[in-house]
């Protein structure tokens, strides 16, 4: 049997049953699982996961009801690894903390990378840390508290200990040589710190290019100088800009003096830009950081603020509707076209607010190209405003008859658009210079803005074009 | 001098003066360089560019105006490499190949990786696409065809062809003799596939599992047996998933008889998932996939069909409205108010949708939990909404000094969060479903129900409150 000829042969391991085509959990799959540890029967819902990449047994409990989880825990017993620890929602993970005692928190702990054991003991609450780490080894505990002691998503606390750093002088052979002998050492690590007496890295080489370079050749022939280092209280949305920016593999990181501390690698980084994006989306929408493992009461609280805030915009655009009372009395057409105008403006300002935070976020937009960007999109804006505002200027003027109504709401339309364009670029903006995370609060002054102006200049240019009260 | 006592070591590489702490070029320093290419003083752009880092030349090409863009790159002669045109954002480097002659395409192509080859041909029309494809030595012209033939945004478009793959009988030191005698190998490699005859994958080894083991080992001790493949034609979407999911850092990519053809490594999909989650944002807005280098008539074309879109779903509020003109004669505080419904439905709808769509996207919302999940969003949508229905009747009853008022809104905005919460999740989970992408159409959507739903059940309380009309 030729290759050519095999059509079976699978092209992704796939577990027979376990794995749908997009490699989630089959429901079946999960719901015999969970049958299993309802029964009690623990060895059944065992031998059913034991099969699976520990990816998959994190999926295993995120897709398990809350109330349900600590049972599977207990039903998988070891299956529990560091592994899965590591890969699991953070929401998720802490349910399952809970319910474990500390010692057997801290033997996972040690069995993690420091990173992943960092990830999991810093959401603790700070007595259960602290017993936590009373039941680890002292030099993991020491490791584990200098990580807890650099801020919240900074370099020190996503980067590993584990690394191989050597001094300048010596060869390849030598190199290979102390990898060999020295047990102790890491098995996972994708490029060599070249290091001087002080610990400072002045180079790096890629593993590979070590293996294509004779015995005897010193490794600073081999080396690369220039290389970029990370400091050690970088905030990690910085650290995965210079990861894509110079396509890294990995990066050194190094501490105030300059020391290699530790090292960050690309795969850590892919979670966090899947991480810090998805926070765009859900700041930008008022959705706080929640995921939908996040406790109803903590959405709660980052949605009724936003909503609440959102209110207070609302009530400041109802105001300026009721100064012109008397004009939607003597004319209802206006009560029921008015609300055209903020709509498309608001959409219109959410489009420009969504180019502008992204550009932002990606160190696309800076100073030099600001003023050319609000330019750029006053210029789109009045393209798109004119093609609405005739759309709708025609609409109503053909279904209520009256011509003068179908050029004020055109009029209204192309006005609140430019206003939406303009205030959608400029305030991210504005917001970033001063330090504010343009995504968290610029889409609610965006939106008073379109409302506000809609209404205004809608029902203004009504009374002026003589239209009503 | 010790190394502590040196505050002045810098952390990160940097050129003095011509990268802000944020590691984004400096506006003075752009501006230096296009006052040099404006006087015509091509030796001083080039020598301000020199000492950049090919992804800093790539951000100064983003920085420049379009008209200059030209008139840049032919003062920086070879200092536009092709590892430049590599990092540079797909609109521009439009501009900027459009403006250079075939040959000089292919010779860029031939000293790139195959992706960044690929995904610098792709975008040029068929015509302009022929002449560089005619231009490339065969074997290039060969791999960069076959690339080609697979879907955009597939892996066969975003994988590299080079790299090593041997037989599993040899040993590490068989191995590692290979590398050092074959100088056409390439050089960039972070794993080794062991292959079968048939050049299938049965396994990988990380270069420092054998940079650990002595050279009389067999390779296939040292490699592990168990990995991810990912066929030639899935989507990067799903190879981010991937990558994420595992950890990876690099994966073999297979053909459909299950051979190996090419790697991905984890750099590239960080440009992918940035890629991604950022156009989920961009699409729930509606803002087509545009940054903010695209032309401008690209924009309006993908934003004006939303706002007619959104055009079309106002007009459905507005003719619900309309059904309720002598209400809202008889009683104006009704036009006033009814705004606030709509609104904050609106943001409540557009919160749950933001949580759904990065579920969906991130594979966290599967079958297995999407009742759990739409259960969980009516419950948080009831404390969401009591809250702020109980603070708006207050307020609104306090204003008009009319209870019943009160009540009628703060009931109209109870109800339509509940609607706003359950179509928020129930919509992007039913087109996912039809394999729609959700981020492109359910906002629309969610828009659509809440803005309606608002009027029509405010409206129609008020009436059947025997308010007005």
């Amino acid at each position: 049997m030729t290759a050519e000829a095999d059509p079976d042969f699978p092209p992704v391991e796939t577990i027979d049953g376990t794995l749908d085509e997009d490699n989630r959990l089959k429901a079946d799959f999960v719901d015999q699982v969970l049958d299993a540890v309802e029964a009690g029967n623990r060895e059944e819902a065992y031998r059913l996961a034991q099969p699976l990449h520990a990816a998959d047994i994190a999926d295993l409990f995120e897709l398990t009801p809350r109330e349900d989880r600590a049972a599977l825990a207990i039903a998988l017993g070891d299956l529990l690894s560091a592994d899965v620890l590591a890969e699991i929602n953070d929401w998720v993970r802490d349910d399952i903390v809970d319910a474990l005692p500390a010692a057997q928190i801290a033997d996972l702990a040690e069995q993690m990378e420091t990173d992943d054991a960092v990830a999991m003991i810093e959401d603790m609450e700070e007595d259960e840390q602290q017993a936590v780490l009373a039941e680890l080894d002292p030099e993991d505990r020491a490791v584990i508290e200098d990580a807890l002691s650099y801020p919240e998503e900074s370099a020190g606390r996503i980067m590993q200990r584990e690394l191989v750093a050597v001094p300048e002088h010596i060869t390849v052979g030598q190199l290979i040589d102390y990898l060999r002998e020295n047990q102790d050492l890491t098995t996972e690590f994708w490029e060599i710190f070249v290091v001087d007496p002080a610990h400072r890295p002045i180079g790096t080489c890629q593993l590979s290019w070590i293996m294509r370079t004779p015995r005897n050749i010193s490794i600073s022939d081999v080396m690369k100088r220039e290389q970029t280092l990370i400091p050690v209280d970088m905030d990690q949305e910085e650290v995965a800009l210079r990861f894509q920016k110079y396509a890294l593999i990995s990066a050194a990181v190094v501490d105030d003096a300059g020391r290699l501390v530790g090292v960050i690698t690309a795969d850590d980084v892919v979670h966090i830009v899947q991480e810090e994006a998805g926070e765009d989306i859900l700041r930008l929408s008022g959705a706080g950081e929640g995921d939908i493992n996040e406790p109803i009461a903590d959405s709660y609280k980052a949605r009724v603020r936003w909503l609440i805030a959102n209110l207070g915009t609302a009530m400041v655009a109802s105001f300026i509707i009721a100064q012109f009372g008397a004009a939607i009395e003597t004319m209802v057409a206006l009560a029921i076209l008015m609300p055209i105008v903020a709509s498309i403006g608001g959409n219109a300002g959410t489009q420009t607010l969504a180019v502008t935070v992204r550009a932002l976020a990606t160190n696309q937009l800076t100073q030099s190209n600001t003023v050319r960007s609000i330019w750029r999109e006053v210029r789109v804006a009045v393209l798109i405003g004119a093609t609405v505002a005739v759309i709708a200027g025609l609409g109503a003027g053909l279904v209520f008859t009256n011509w003068t109504l179908g050029g004020v709401i055109a009029a209204a339309i192309l006005f609140n658009i430019l206003i939406a364009g303009l205030s959608g670029v400029a305030i991210p903006v504005f917001l970033d210079r001063l330090d504010q995370d343009p995504a968290v609060s610029s889409s609610i002054f965006v939106t008073m803005i379109t409302d506000s102006m809609g209404f205004l200049i809608f029902l203004g240019l009504a009374v002026f074009a003589g239209l009503a009260g």
